[in-house]
């Protein structure tokens, strides 16, 4: 006799309320309704017409509804090495350099499962995607974390995010003789900051002093309003050691497709590929096949350009509401998230917070707060934090702008709202 | 310093090249061509007209472009529940009784994952189908196998797929105080057995006695040609112990969508999903709310017993070579796959063999001799036997027929030069 047959591996028990769920919840129950969600990144729009009339048309193909390679359709293995080519300044190879995952997240998990033993260490920046964490623990690895620091006058003044900072010195005391591997993130999510090619450089030639293998999560790849570097192409010796991981869920506004890619060398790629068979098999045809023809078209269609500037569009036109409010933020140098600090805004001292809100830090209770009086949901960021470093963004929300024009306006029109709690 | 960055986890390491990437290869090596691939078990035709419609009016709907819940969408969870819940002779809750993976396959990790801890044991029946193995062990699992026995004389005569039978007093020994969780296949591939309620009665006494969480993979579940009974629908005692694997792109003809779920109690299903969520974080959106109409009009459109019905005259029209030629098969109960017996074919004694392919047994031979000199592809079932118990099959092979009727009659007429070799 096993004892209790039900008991779940440790992998899974007793998990917290994640804060997507969280947000979600209190979404549905504002009584401002319709809530505009603003947490979760998913786009408030459509994928181009081309690329979901590409998903159509693949329907109708018997060979586009079956099992697809375990390594991704060579149609899509070869957009993709044909779209980054330039980008890495070199001819990528679709059949080894390339491998297709089902969305970036399994791609990281993929990764970890490649290289991890039990025990091994990876570096993750504070703050940090959620998911990375399981990805980690998954295989056994396990993770040290080196904070970002935000920029010294965020809560006073509109900042750029390419002030939020990494001490170089932390970041090199964090390595150990188990440090296997680093997670990077640029444009990052969520403080929108571009890593500089000086930033990057400095990481990378810890990483190959150390043989560290680079997994650079650039999901947000199209969206930059800075010069932004690929730590890929600093060097042939960083290269060796980088995975690049990109989303077609960002990159063509359907993050439920659930396609994504990493790139790197063959010595690396093979093993991921080889754990992503382990994991999914393969990953869904028709959207890969629609995937592809995105990539085919893209730049005929004038696409990257026109994601890129509209975005930036977004970004401004939503944040005219913070400097109306004199909320300072911090000014994204990439991708579709806006930190704003609202250190500036008293909560009512009798206001009471269901009690899996009023446990956690001050930005569950600003995120709270602005879906119950507001209407408008935000993320708390202190999730992208250990319990030890969450205070450093208890005053700060998340908010994603991939969303129409107009319910940015209806957005900033509820926000104008917050006047009042403002001293 | 770490030694070598690029050295795989052991997970990976070391992977011997697989049957269907061996069989895919040769397949597009022959003289003959194209090929008839009945090697690996895709459609060769699409899903029905209402599923893929459903796919395209969803890709115009924003919210079906976008990330799904991680446990999957409502309308999923409700039609799966809906139509299920005549089956299992009780109503089934959506939300705690069904959850939604990325494909059956990634279904099956999470439930591994969900469960196992370094060194729990997982029984698996021989021959098993090859994913099973590398899910139970990425979690740390380990595998104890337990062979079932063709019939008799499947060598000399056609027999039925029912006598393919399994030892209890064999299982009984597999059961140690380490034995997690076992695996059911039913309809079983590739042997096409559809376990009787006795055979499953007696297995699933054994789990109630010992503990044992059953993870029923039924991914054929709509193709049965004799009496056909669930293991979670035994008992209350049963049930409480059983996760049901289900397969959309098994049902409706479209292996390449990913999308699969598991059934069972609450206790249970909250580990799978929060272990699918680690994984995969939400599986694909628009064609989970394809299969969710597919499920809602599949009975009015009357398409299951059309699927059934359409599948067995494949098999039977497939078969009829085998009755000409004198080979015997193994009449499948369920599924698509026919196991044919080649005792009686002659390989040359001068043919020359791939060193890869002369290394393996037998029927990795004659499947290379079909698809060099045939022009059929089919896949040599000794891969879904350990290698002490692989000689069990080894003069079988695996044919696939959910194919057109046109190229099951090409396969016919190919096999049909055959004759010269069989004594």
């Amino acid at each position: 006799m096993r004892g209790d047959p039900f008991k779940p591996a440790a992998r899974v028990a007793n998990q917290r309320q994640d804060v997507w769920s969280i947000v979600n919840e209190a979404a549905v129950k504002s009584p401002v309704q319709p809530i505009v969600n603003m947490g979760q990144g998913f786009f408030g729009y459509n994928p181009p017409a081309f690329v979901v009339d590409a998903a159509k048309q693949a329907l109708d193909r018997v060979e586009c509804n079956q099992y697809s390679p375990t390594k991704g359709r060579p149609r899509l293995k070869k957009a993709i090495a044909n779209s980054y080519s330039p980008f890495f300044g070199r001819t990528l190879d679709p059949e080894k350099e390339v491998t297709i995952t089902t969305g970036a997240n399994e791609g990281m998990l993929s990764a970890f499962m490649a290289f991890l033993e039990q025990g091994d260490e990876v570096i993750v920046f504070e703050p940090f995607f959620d998911q990375y964490i399981s990805n980690i623990r998954l295989p056994g690895g396990e993770v040290v974390y080196v904070p970002l620091q935000p920029p010294e006058k965020g809560s006073t003044q509109t900042t750029s995010a390419a002030e939020w900072s990494l001490d170089m010195s932390k970041l090199e005391k964090a390595i150990t003789d188990k440090t296997r591997m680093i997670v990077i993130n640029s444009p990052h999510n969520p403080i929108g900051k571009v890593f500089s090619k000086q930033e990057l450089q400095a990481i990378a030639d810890l990483c190959v002093k150390h043989n560290i293998i680079i997994l650079s999560d650039e999901v947000y790849d199209r969206l930059y309003y800075v010069p932004f570097t690929r730590v890929a192409t600093l060097s042939p010796e960083v290269a060796e050691l980088t995975l690049t991981v990109g989303s077609g869920g960002k990159n063509f506004y359907c993050t439920g497709w659930r396609v994504g890619w990493l790139i790197g060398p063959e010595h690396l790629i093979k093993h991921v590929s080889a754990a992503h068979t382990q994991i999914c098999y393969s990953s869904v045809s028709p959207l890969q096949e629609a995937t592809a023809i995105g990539f085919e078209r893209a730049d005929e269609e004038g696409f990257w350009e026109e994601s890129k500037r509209e975005m930036r569009q977004k970004m401004d036109l939503f944040n005219e509401v913070w400097d109306e409010l004199g909320l300072p933020y911090s000014d994204p140098e990439g991708g579709y998230f806006v930190l704003v600090n609202m250190a500036k805004v008293k909560l009512p001292e009798d206001y009471i917070f269901p009690p899996h809100v009023a446990e956690r830090p001050r930005d569950f209770k600003l995120s709270w707060f602005l879906i119950m009086e507001v209407g408008v949901a935000a993320i708390p960021p202190t999730e992208f934090f250990t319990d030890q470093n969450a205070h450093i963004v208890e005053d700060w929300l998340r908010f994603a702008v991939c969303k129409d024009d107009q319910v940015l306006e209806t957005a900033k029109e509820r926000l104008r709202g917050l006047k009042k709690y403002i001293q």
